[in-house]
């Protein structure tokens, strides 16, 4: 019988910009007693790594330009929010009052291009951002765990993002590393020798969700998770441009 | 430190349309030593919970009408598998060469409607779709598990759809008992006292996924997963509809 643990350590202090995120996931798994081995995949909500990554906006000091304030009018929010929204973004795909769907600049299409308040704690004007580069920030993770452990983990960032025609947001990965995000079954055999030729299966989001269930929104605080048992393909290059489909290939825009 | 299990027993014998899953799926759990307890969360893949309550439909059978001619000569596919996919739909959403995207009578928005030829195998031509009433299909396995084991537990009955703007497809729930599939964080407040005002949670699907990580979708055989240390609310009504976006709040049709 096939098994797979999730674990979620408990213990992280307070991230603030400048801290040190791997480290600090080194020691709380050593204080946890749990000893991350080869195979295991580590799983960190993102808004830990942009606090620590010093991705952060104070509202306080943003001057919104005249395209947030008409985004603005028509989002019914902070001009000063959706000015910082703009600059992380591609593209505005849908806006209505209280919500405005973007394409964020490295792709991912979101709420607020992923600008948020909750979880920050910086001040009450201050939001995160996605960071910079969530693939370096999960190559990051892998390499301190590497050193500290001598394992060979696969490190995703997950972010929780709404999508189209089904309700509840859902963990997904932005940043990945050491894991194929893409599980392709193509060419493989179903159970009766029926060849499967369309069944590619976005195993970094399935693993993201599940790490999702456990790390909680709210005052829970954990924000790192440890799966071991998943089946999935080492890959050394980062991942996350691999689930993001060609907009000239999405028929949903 | 908290904790999830994900078990995967082997050993369910080959489904055939009449056969009585419920039973064979707690014989299953007796012979796999696998106890099913209060608040344990139970996914079934829709391949077997569709073939043993014998929706498939051999296609030898089935007449074509002017529809399913044109509807095949756009997606290039067998005219009388899409006279099996319209009348498994309330719509066609989208169609390309070799793609059928479709609302599938119950709402769901996925490929071909649900109908399927993979891990079937009753016949070349036969073709598996979704099952009538998938909140029943877990019910009924709810009740089973509650018999012969004295244990509450949720029951999800899940499928793998593909998304917008990311590639791969993921475990989502297509039937659901027992649970209550959306976790609301609203009103909770965070690490830092900010009160979350929009953060609703697909938890059910974020299940499916982790099911479906281990499920196999190829020649493994493992439909039947059961989740312990998740958490969720219990729901006595059943609840697919409420993952169902409603149309008119959909902006991306």
């Amino acid at each position: 019988m096939h098994h797979m643990s999730v674990w979620v350590p408990t213990g992280l202090p307070d991230i603030r910009p400048g801290m040190d995120l791997p480290a600090l996931i080194v020691d709380l798994c050593r204080r946890s007693e749990l000893t991350p081995q080869d195979g295991d995949v580590l799983v960190v909500a993102q808004k830990v790594v942009s606090k620590a990554e010093g991705a952060v906006v104070d509202l306080a000091g943003v001057d919104p330009g005249p395209d947030a304030y008409a985004l603005a009018a028509q989002a019914q929010k902070d001009p000063r929010l959706c000015q910082v929204i703009l600059d992380e973004s591609r593209a505005i795909l849908r806006v209505r009052p209280g919500l405005i769907i973007a394409e964020h600049r490295l792709g991912f299409i979101c709420a607020n291009a992923g600008v948020d308040f909750s979880n920050v704690g910086l001040g009450e004007d201050c939001v995160a951002t996605l960071p910079r580069d969530p693939d370096a920030s999960a190559q990051g993770l892998r390499a301190a765990v590497a050193a500290a452990f001598g394992a060979s983990v696969a490190v995703i960032v997950n972010d929780t993002h709404g999508r189209p025609w089904r309700e509840g947001a859902v963990g997904v990965a932005i940043g990945v590393a050491g894991l194929e995000p893409l599980f392709s079954h193509i060419g493989r055999a179903d159970l009766y020798g029926y060849v499967l030729h369309s069944s590619i299966e976005g195993i970094a989001d399935e693993l993201a969700g599940a790490a999702s269930l456990l790390q909680g929104q709210a005052a829970e605080g954990t924000p790192v998770v440890l799966i071991r048992g998943a089946r999935f393909d080492a890959a050394s290059a980062g991942g996350r441009t691999k689930l993001l489909r060609e907009p000239d290939k999405d028929l949903f825009r």
